[in-house]
């Protein structure tokens, strides 16, 4: 079915979640392409055939899941509602999307400048689309005053941090997979740190 | 003065000095030895005099800064005063770490999972650190109630996302190494995160 050095598609994702598992377990930095290979149970020259190099393989991963989360931030965003309300949308959201793909939800939270320049001229970024509703919860009175891009920087990284925590937590410790007993708090934390201090 | 081969201390600190300023406009990842040795005027041969290889220079300076901002850490949270006024004290030391050792800081922001295995056995990180006040401030009633490890972190996150950020961010978009205009947004809204919510 498939001809001689034709890229088989099964292939090309067994590669690409290998890469991700490892990922998650040792970082980005650490994972070595005999480790995915190994994992992915094919040999060097195989990834070889699919991606010209290592660096290749984190790219297109890192691009791909990165739009995936803008994607599912605008349309959280895009919910009618108030700024407050969107934004406990965005909390909900982030959940859902760690749970649906946990290995490349933690790569993706690695800051990877190389990587972030791979996306293309205006890429709508997580952040930018926070600030636009922090301008907008500012404007209604909601949310407290000040630079959008601090506010917004530091309510992605309330949420995201428990989450990239899992990945180094003593094992018990922390599991926000399977238990969603702690969105609540996480919710109402990140919803505080924004909302307009009562007069 | 130096004896043939003996490694000139000067020469050591000017590559790691060299290798935090790379680290810093990179990311670790992305960081190739034949840059640091640029950038330190010295040759492949010389770093390798020092470090047996690129992970060890990596692993001795992240030990080194975390070690440092641990130890910072400590002395915030050992100041006398309430859970709270100690977790502003916190966001201040955090803030003059960063503007001390800035390349240094950014690199400590990254999570290497390889580093922080080598960090040794007893080390009191920053994460436990703080929950230690957060407990204390929950029995103060002055902190919400909630898992500990998720509070820490997400406090953590929050102040520590917008010195991330101050990397990619557009230039002139946000200073947090000159401008000190908006510590005091960072500190009120990093607390408001924690506060316990009126009654």
């Amino acid at each position: 079915m498939w001809g001689r050095g034709l890229p088989r598609p099964s292939r090309k994702s067994q590669i690409m979640d290998a890469a991700l598992a490892c990922y998650a377990e040792q970082g980005y930095a650490a994972t070595r392409l005999t480790t995915i290979a190994a994992r992915a149970a094919v040999s060097e020259a195989a990834i070889y055939r699919h991606f010209s190099s290592i660096e290749e393989l984190g790219a297109e991963l890192y691009v791909q899941y990165f739009t995936l989360y803008a994607t599912r931030l605008a349309e959280a965003i895009g919910t009618p509602g108030s700024a407050l309300d969107r934004l406990r949308c965005v909390v909900r959201v982030s959940l859902a999307l760690y749970r649906e793909h946990p290995d490349a939800f933690l790569f993706g939270l690695e800051v990877l400048p190389a990587f972030i320049r791979r996306l293309p001229v205006g890429f709508d970024f997580p952040l930018e689309q926070l600030e636009r509703v922090i301008r907008d919860g500012q404007s209604e009175g909601s949310v407290r005053a000040g630079q959008t891009n601090i506010l917004a920087a530091m309510f992605l990284g309330a949420l995201l941090r428990p989450i990239g925590l899992t990945r180094l937590a003593a094992p018990g410790a922390l599991d926000l997979r399977a238990d969603t007993s702690n969105d609540t708090l996480i919710e109402e934390a990140a919803l505080a740190l924004l909302r307009a201090p009562a007069r």
